[in-house]
């Protein structure tokens, strides 16, 4: 195997969608540009959802028209259903993400209708879609647990991940949408999904709500999987956990593969002074800890020798 | 190899020993107590060190009169040097931590002399102990880098193991003082210590600096390691990364390890009761996630269904 991991960036997407503030749109491209240029080859950019639902990202057209759009870099957009999916084509997206959850419940409180409904409007966006040169990523939400039915069964997942596969996406992702995940859980389902899929093709999405971000990641890489979507200063979050940390952090994650001798392609210092500069954009500190302990390897001068 | 973890609490020393307040001697005696009453069997209650230098543990030799010393936990104390373990002795601990750093200027600075001359103190201290019926672990700090010096060679670990074994030490802790190790590392220097030693005399001890605590602890369970340093609360930090979290955070390692089926005979909903008062104690909110987020199987009731 080899010595990469892929990053997909999603803080503009899973981070603001959550935030009470409204971060300028202006504010919003500015931030796309500059991750692009700092390497990322995938950007989850916003969501084409409701605007009553997500006020927050209402200005998802707007944000896809203003970006620079980097060679190299896949633009992508969430998309709920069919209508969505018209307006993110509109907006010139390079990949539309896809999400149903595997529990009903879930599935219902978040999109208002059973994950079967859901998916046979993924039947007709792959239509809508076709010749369009746009590709398709479906997501599995509540892969590792449902924060209102708990455990789902791997069986479940992996039925959902061939619907999928026989609508013709070119990609799929796990999500452990409230951080209920644990590494041994993550092993397993990445070491049953994977061989079907192809590491190209599987994106693993962790929450850092109870603190096992990054070794959920460390499990999924070591049973063979290499996408890992991660929002800039660990941001996003979970309704039903409030304080709760968010989505595993972009710049935590890259130091560690980093330190691991991992190639990401991505600039770390360009990163890291991304991330100090987001409590100006949400107004509140974000729980990243690189970007507050400096990298590893940023020495500090020997202190003042002490009397024994 | 058998599916369990031992973890040794350590939030009365290497958690308090930074706060800028002194925690009431009633106040440590009744949280070590109920920690023990939560199945710990090691608990590092306090450290013996000059008094001025760490004025939060000026009480240690109260702390031991005042416990009760429930059947099944070993009671251990820090020690610096030979005048720390005569108090020690005195205050009837049941095993003695001793500290020297494989970088020299981390122990220069934290100790006020090379890590010879700790090793050479320790060996006046091995003969002091003997025959008292209390066992001695030796900890080597800045096992995984030092903030000063950067990385340290696996060699140079190594040495220092063998020179604790050679003084006849009962155990072993490698410690990443300021939270630079990343899980390959942790993998490797855990695969060479392992053989020599065994997993009933090897400790690790991480911090979680920059996010990588438990997956450390994964990668270090992997390659045969059983014993973990945590504190509860994932209180404790680094004097050169104001901000940061602190050593892992016991509840938050004692979940994961129950997600994943492994067996630590720790009572988890006393552990985040111990763990929701520690701000009280500490006068601020302290980093542990699964205190704030609830357990993975604590279910919510599912919201009312949105409209499509």
């Amino acid at each position: 195997m080899s010595e990469h991991m892929v990053v997909q960036e999603v803080a503009t997407r899973d981070g603001f969608q959550i935030e009470p503030v409204f971060v300028e749109t202006a504010e919003k491209i500015r931030l796309i540009d500059a991750l692009a240029a700092a390497g990322f080859s995938r950007i989850e950019v916003s969501s084409f959802v409701s605007p009553k639902a997500v006020p927050a990202l209402s200005d998802a057209a707007e944000v896809f028209a203003g970006i620079a759009r980097r060679p190299g870099t896949i633009y992508v957009a969430l998309v709920p259903n069919p209508k969505g999916a018209e307006r993110a084509l509109q907006a010139r997206v390079d990949e539309i993400n896809l999400v149903a959850s595997v529990s009903e419940t879930h599935n219902r409180a978040n999109m208002g209708m059973t994950p079967e409904a859901s998916i046979e409007g993924f039947g007709r966006i792959m239509e809508t879609v076709r010749g369009s040169g746009v590709s398709v990523n479906a997501t599995v939400a509540t892969a590792f647990g449902c924060p209102f039915e708990g455990d789902q069964p791997a069986d479940k997942v992996l039925a959902q991940v061939e619907r999928y596969r026989a609508l013709g996406v070119d990609g799929v992702t796990l999500a452990d949408t409230t951080g209920m995940a644990n590494p041994r859980q993550v092993a397993g389902l990445v070491e049953r999904v994977l061989p079907a899929l192809g590491a190209d093709r599987l994106t693993l999405h962790f929450h850092n709500t109870r603190g096992l971000g990054l070794a959920n990641v460390l499990a999924a890489y070591q049973a063979g999987a290499r996408r890992f979507d991660a929002a800039l200063g660990g941001l996003g979050g979970c309704p039903f956990a409030p304080g709760a940390t968010g989505n595993i952090c972009t710049e935590d994650l890259v130091s560690m593969a980093h330190e691991m001798g991992l190639a990401t392609g991505l600039d770390l210092d360009a990163l890291l002074a991304l991330a100090r500069d987001l409590p100006r954009l949400v107004g509140h500190d974000v729980p990243g800890q690189v970007a507050r302990a400096g990298r590893p390897s940023d020495l500090h001068p020997a202190p003042p020798l002490k009397a024994a």
